[in-house]
């Protein structure tokens, strides 16, 4: 027998009952019956995003949503503020720079997380920036950046929207999209949502809808004025992933159940106590400022091979943990506090990594990671 | 009991077995395993599609495809032809405008297949013309366009590209895309592969790949060149669409099993007994020239209210069919034949449309499709 962890900051496992909800017959997407669906699910979107606009949702990954935001809002030409700070904060880049967007950048270490006064400086010496693109928690790096800060400097700017991936921040930690100031945010099924990879979702403020009329590339597929109009009316502008949003009626059920407030403690106490682990067992975290709650990304001695101790842990023991990316890859080792993930699978994930890496050759003391964690979580359970 | 029939033309029914193997445990798409499972399904989308060349996966519906198609070839200013005999016809032009790009149409009554000396004519008229983009089956008007015949036509321009939208023609039709010279060829999940929709498929012949090294139109995340490069190392550019790829690992084991041919040949009795069934009971076919074997569009009397017949037969007696789309609606029935559907399937389809438009208060003889329909049926069983 060689059971399955899934510990990698997405796909997350989905939880066995939205599965078989989605593996019930097909429905059709034009028909009643769907579109009660598809309006439930967006209405039951708005408190995970913190927002009383309309939250869209779009069949295609995150990377669709992240690009929807640019090709909707910005003309080639205009300048955004970028914060390139990992995998994802890159990728605002490579998007903006394929539609002729032009980049101002604030470049930081894998680890850092960026400052609300980095952000104020570069719009004061940058008055032209249109809008501010961030990663809330950026995956790569397991780093949180303080967007509520970073849209409090924004929101006073006419001209500048502040846009917003969440695509492992909401459902993480509590997101007030309207208060805050976001002007842009969004997400996907794939990490705090349970789902498998598919859906994204997106919802844009007033001021961002504004943007909208003036922005002058070219979209078709992920022309969100064209999205709100149907979406409005309960269907799609094209196809929807039927599938994917049924499961997502499910798990949006789930989490009103278990409560938003229980959700986002639950990712708090699974992220302190790995955190604590690992220093315990005497690692160093990558996250050098704010470490993000969606995962913890754990520093791997200098001669040790991360790449082959997270296959051997996938191929040997079941065990799927994330490693580094792009030139951190073999560096880090990244463990998930995503989605259908509690207590108990905190515990499975340090124990699997700390008699890993004895195994692996690393002088800890077995048992020491996780005493630390129950440290943490016996005042939860 | 209130047993539900989905007789529309996509979404189609998804197989239970397939289903099923989709609600198993979530896995990492940055694996072996899944590296595995991916570049199987790519290597079997291969025959159904008649091609050597790649076969690239997206995470989106078909209409994310067919931008792809024009997107990744075209550069603002360059001219297309579009046979715009249809919906989908029509979605040719909406994109190729969105992007920039010259449209020279060849407009059809709906219910018309274009012939290729229609498509000569304008080639010769218009030598500018860069691509052209035809509808292989239109599901709005349940016709087909003769391909093979208009490829003959295109391959002999060296300027000139041929894109077809396969959506519900790849699995439906035996489909040479080498063969016959079709230079871009895409389709989606929820037709005749039978699986929830949220995948589109797409494949380039070396003149098409010549193409998109001059296109100056702008893509992300519908960037072939990126997906492709991605893709023939055994993953995806973005997150993939993991639990519909893994059904389409099984799905393309089932439709191996059965046999292209034999799948091809259940189309073909399925329409054609759907056809004679109509006929039998008085009823004209909207399709005029060449019926397409995806779907059957049943012409209804004026006075009668397809709308409502549609929605009641939907909602008190279980069965979905599909009615007319945009200037159509009201006035057609279209009955599918796509995917999981088998000769008992049609007989259940004939069935309930005729005791249904006999309860709407047309006067039919009841039993008189079915027996039609049977006639033809008995020889495949």
């Amino acid at each position: 027998m060689l059971k399955k962890y899934l510990l990698s900051p997405g796909p997350t496992p989905v939880p066995e009952e939205v599965m078989l909800e989605m593996a019930k017959p097909m429905i059709h997407h034009r028909t009643p019956q769907f579109s009660k669906i598809f309006s439930n699910v967006r209405e039951k979107l708005k408190p995970l995003f913190g927002t009383k606009e309309d939250v869209l949702i779009l069949a295609g990954s995150g990377t669709a949503a992240m690009e929807a935001s640019i090709v909707n809002t910005m003309s080639p030409g205009d300048k955004i503020l970028v914060v390139n700070a990992g995998k994802f904060g890159k990728r605002w880049i490579d998007i903006a720079q394929s539609y002729g967007v032009l980049v101002e950048s604030i470049e930081l270490a894998w680890g850092r997380s960026v400052t609300a006064a980095q952000i104020e400086e570069k719009l004061i010496s940058h008055p032209e920036i249109k809008g501010v693109f961030v990663q809330a928690s950026e995956t790569s790096t397991t780093v949180y950046h303080p967007v509520k800060e970073i849209a409090e400097i924004v929101k006073l700017r006419e001209n500048t929207i502040f846009v917003v991936d969440g695509i492992t921040s909401v459902g993480v930690y509590e997101t007030k999209m309207d208060e805050w100031g976001i002007d842009i945010l969004v997400t996907g099924s794939q990490k705090a949502f349970m789902l498998p990879p598919g859906l994204a979702f997106i919802a844009l403020s007033e001021k961002a809808w504004k943007f909208v009329e003036t922005s002058k590339n070219p979209r078709f597929y992920l022309d969100l004025k064209k999205e709100r109009k149907a979406q409005n009316n309960d269907t799609t502008a094209y196809t929807p992933a039927v599938s994917l949003v049924i499961g997502l009626s499910k798990v949006l059920e789930l989490m009103e159940k278990e409560g938003l407030k229980s959700i986002y403690n639950r990712h708090q106490v699974c992220a302190d106590a790995t955190r604590e682990a690992a220093k315990a067992l005497g690692f160093r975290l990558l996250a050098q400022d704010i470490p993000s709650n969606a995962a913890t990304g754990i520093i791997m001695p200098e001669d040790f091979d991360g790449q082959k101790f997270v296959k051997s842990m996938r191929d040997d023991s079941g065990i799927t943990f994330a490693g580094g990316q792009d030139h951190m890859k073999g560096k880090i080792v990244r463990i998930s506090h995503l989605g259908y993930h509690d207590f108990m699978d905190t515990i499975i994930a340090v124990s699997a990594f700390e008699m890993g890496v004895k195994k692996a050759g690393l002088d800890i003391e077995l048992g020491a990671g996780v005493a630390a964690a129950e440290k943490i979580i016996i005042d939860h359970i």
